[in-house]
């Protein structure tokens, strides 16, 4: 869908980093007018809700540097160049939790924040766990402990606001609108 | 909580935007090594689901610069500079769908996409709305066209990826799960 579409003049490039590039745009308005629009370019992401044979989630904390804190989230990671999104999942999930699974479903996918940002966020759900003897290593960079809750302690933690991002949230509402656990 | 606290050595300020700030920071690891990390400062956000007396939800069209399209969304805006957010959510949802409401229930809040933006989003739900007969004018950059939609042809949206945004998507997902609609 196009409608009211916002025509590039000029484009420049600000910041191209590790993770997120940024862009501004001048554009032309609807109405002839002319404005500037800030991007960020992101790669998107995926992630998956971890269920395991006792019927809990797997959730992993890390530290998110936006925050000065830490977060309680369902397992996810950037897309690599040119990595199918389900690809993505199986390796965030088995790098996060040291889980593999052979059967992953496609859950929904949404933009996180479309007024600045192109990310792309796959969700993807797994209730056919198999524990890891090697489980593979993630970035050197990454730290996170794994938590595995009832859905009812998962939604204390909304309420605590230790669980408090968008894709966690869904994850747990959707397993509440489910009535899966 | 500070689980794998990431400390600040040095932080850059790249660029000071209308809508974002970005910064980059060189940490010390819990490991001890050093790294980088993005963020983008936001001024955070406040989201509607509003529903009429028929029983349909007011969404708005608007185009997207970052995804080069337009997407149907609930009413939604940023923060402006100290402002409350239940005010700030009035103040969008007369600017965006000209209705008006003196009851605002909080339905969550949650970060977009932590990792790599502070973007926090408050979201509220209201069932007592009243047409306004001179609503007031939003920003003179946006355009946006209402829909009224029945549960059922949002959720088909969602399908059609017409509505595809995390808090949209959240909206759509609490509706169902509290079978209000």
């Amino acid at each position: 869908m196009k409608k009211f579409e916002e025509k590039t003049i000029k484009s420049e490039k600000i910041f191209n980093g590790k993770v997120i590039n940024l862009q501004v745009d001048e554009v032309t308005l609807p109405n002839g007018k002319t404005s500037t629009r800030e991007t960020i370019k992101h790669p998107g992401a995926v992630a998956v809700i971890p269920i395991t044979k006792n019927n809990k989630i797997i959730l992993v904390e890390q530290y998110r540097k936006p925050l000065e804190k830490s977060l309680i989230e369902i397992p996810a990671g950037k897309l690599e160049k040119n990595e199918n999104p389900l690809a993505a999942a199986v390796r965030e999930l088995e790098e996060e939790t040291g889980y593999t699974t052979k059967d992953l479903s496609f859950v929904t996918s949404f933009y996180t924040s479309p007024g600045f940002a192109d990310e792309l966020m796959y969700i993807y759900i797994s209730d056919q766990l198999v524990k890891m003897d090697h489980p593979p290593q993630g970035d050197d960079d990454e730290f996170v402990e794994v938590h595995e809750l009832t859905l009812e302690e998962a939604k204390q933690y909304v309420i605590e606001e230790r669980i408090h991002d968008a894709k966690t949230n869904y994850a747990i509402l959707y397993l509440h609108a489910l009535g899966r656990m």
